[in-house]
């Protein structure tokens, strides 16, 4: 089967991933088109979304096409996803019928889906979008599962619009405390986009159990050595921060205490001090500070962070926009 | 009053019928037009949708307008639908204002009221969609009341794109189990449509007490004449199954069992072998299956016979989209 | 800052207002345009609502351009207002972020925010649009907070239809029971605007525990003085409902019960005849009678009322769709 969806960027190429953020950079010097005109998306939304959701509907309406943003569960019924099953619980449709279904409808199908927070085997299978990717006959796109492709495209342009060519770069991926265990879908994210695009990335956590799943670190190593970039986990503050160009920060669980959150508490909670405040941006080399949003404010980072010159959150998040515009206007293409 | 409404079938000839079939087929075969250019439909959802509501958004769409979609007491406030009443309960608004409003604003009002299940001999009367014919200035649309007109109509499609003329096809509509009492009103359009194209038409469910309301049984049966079909009940399943051309399931509770959900639960239970499989298929006139959709798989039919080339429920969801847009832009042309 | 909003009518001149009136009876007469062509508007409902969404957007497409409709805290996180605040609660996010992300999306951005009904000293304050004001970057509308606005625009018009100039005319704002303590957003409103358009306008409530706010009494005497006409309250059924041309009527709760409803609760339930029935319309000079709508039937109005040619809330909820339209033309145009 031939056909592109946008499940990951590892499944694109370096070079497909410089053309995206060429094109997102096309959008947002012009940002009207038709590049699909006539044609619809379907947003389906098993968590709920601000940014993720204005911004594919915005961009479907900018590029001449029309956005349905659906909520299984809330405004639709559960699915089920497993294949064999037989439905006698909860769900009254099988993801064969919605996939197929919605596949006749509409151009293109965007999914978010987190994971369910109880144990992370299940989890890091990604099961829903996967089940979409394998039942639809359009093209299927990653609004965030337990990576968040979209995100890294945004966070990519930011950079580049900042920096230009990234290669050799001083990347701090770092972890912050937050009051619920969050998912690591956009740290581990970072990592992927951030080796791909041959910087050095330092990951900043504050002990072996912040470290992400070995699939994205064996990937960004992968990335790293490809690229020219180096990857490296750190658990001080002080080593990693020096000579930063770039500091992304973002908060989640950890894995071995997946669905056992209360174990985990006071260990978050003993770190709280990993909040991102001026005295570490000060040991950076004049870098800027991102997040995926939303920030808690002077949980995360301090309103002085935020409120700097060096914060780069608002533009990453106006790039989702621009971005996703691409990545929609290059799978339709293709069809 | 001269506006028309598109909320039952039965309001329309057989000639209508043809000529509504027949633009939806047009609009499959090229999708965009300006039939709805300007022009709004609003989609008042007061149980909720997936497959509906997409196709109607997007079929706005495709002809250049645009579908507002409303979840009165979800979204919006509770509407009281009885004429003089002191409103000191929980609705702050009358449907005169709703529906008189709405009027001003958009060109089309589509309404999905399902019954409340409580007591039969109220829900028949089909008071919410009604209520908004009587008082709406602008056409209204049923997406599923105690009928399912546009199902119909996708249905209906779905079966002429396999058989061409359908006259004197045998056609088997058949009860099938499901965990819950549902709604009858697909079975009642199935038995509208199915007499309407000149079928014989055999509805074949468990006891005498899952025979359909009345009026829906004494119009069939005037369909059937009017025709040249026929409509028998049976509760022999290789007898019904035997030489058909077109199976169309779905599951119901049974009316004298209507509010008193536990008592028809035994009955409901010892018959879940009413399951559609491909031993009762076998049985056919290398018949077609089909369904309206959500469908439990393995509980009303199984996985075989969903992913067999028999089954054309995925074309009759697609249709959906398809007819339903022949309706609006019929019901737009007349004003 | 010299970008313009639209939070209270009170920041335009009676000339501006003028303008607005005439450009939506403009919209009303010949109802599409370009004006937003390409353009979008985010719609943020922290309450719900159905006209207002529906004419907002509705308005946004017939001009060309889409409406984002997003509800907070419902299928978006909760929103910290408050500047500086260690979010370690409910909030996810800060306005701060919120507003300009969306300000690099859409190109106007409209609030609905109800008081919180528990301290009418924090709720005056209207903090939530006021936000959103300061921290955007485009154009902000209100969509109903503490006032109003697009009522008054909406409610000017219907009363211009009927009575071309309006200075002069008696115009009589009445409270009605509700079974609930409701917002004094509209009576707000329609203090400013009837005393804006020159009016001789009658106060009428129960005590004077029902006067509003002071800021809104105090504009509306200033108005009243800079445009020719009066403001007076008056507990006289009799005496306010005589000789009038206008009777509004909305309920709202008493500001000296705020949060302190259940004492209110016997006052309230003693004056349930201030209802506006045929014998008090009777008195006035063959006035006509409107309403914001939603309205309970025979609770605020009786039905004889609410269906007599009298009645021009149908006309006043209608014309929400072109004000609106002339406001956001007007913003989108100082672009």
């Amino acid at each position: 089967m031939s056909l592109r969806h946008f499940l990951t960027t590892q499944d694109y190429s370096r070079a497909e991933i410089d053309a995206l953020l060429e094109q997102a950079a096309a959008f947002k010097r012009s940002p009207r088109g038709q590049q699909l005109a006539g044609k619809s998306v379907a947003l389906l939304f098993f968590n709920p979304s601000m940014r993720t959701r204005t911004s594919f509907e915005l961009g479907a309406f900018h590029l001449g096409g029309h956005a349905i943003v659906l909520s299984p569960g809330k405004d639709a019924w559960p699915i089920e996803f497993r294949p064999g099953v037989v439905m006698d619980g909860e769900a009254e449709e099988h993801i064969a019928e919605v996939a197929r279904v919605l596949s006749r409808y509409v151009d293109l199908i965007a999914v978010r889906a987190f994971p369910k927070f109880r144990d992370w085997s299940v989890d890091r299978e990604d099961a829903v979008i996967k089940a979409f990717a394998q039942h639809a006959t359009v093209p299927v796109i990653n609004m965030e599962t337990i990576t968040h492709p979209c995100q890294e495209l945004a966070h990519a342009l930011a950079l580049k619009e900042r920096f230009g060519d990234l290669a050799g770069r001083k990347y701090v991926l770092t972890w912050t405390y937050h009051p619920k265990p969050l998912n690591t879908a956009v740290a581990n994210s970072a990592l992927l986009i951030a080796t791909k695009l041959g910087m050095d990335v330092t990951l900043l956590c504050p002990t072996p159990d912040y470290v992400l799943d070995e699939r994205y670190m064996d990937y960004g190593e992968h990335n790293a050595r490809e690229n020219g970039g180096s990857l490296t986990i750190s658990h001080n503050l002080e080593e990693a921060y020096r000579g930063a160009d770039v500091v992304y920060a973002k908060s989640w669980g950890a894995l071995p205490f997946f669905g056992r959150w209360e174990d985990e508490k006071p260990i978050r909670d003993a770190h709280k001090h990993f909040i991102v405040d001026e005295a570490k941006m000060a040991l950076t080399n004049n870098g800027v500070f991102s997040h995926c949003l939303p920030l808690r404010r002077n949980i995360k980072a301090t309103d002085a962070v935020m409120d700097s010159p060096a914060c780069i959150a608002i533009d990453e998040a106006e790039n989702r926009l621009h971005v996703q515009k691409a990545v929609m206007a290059s799978l339709i293409s293709q069809r």
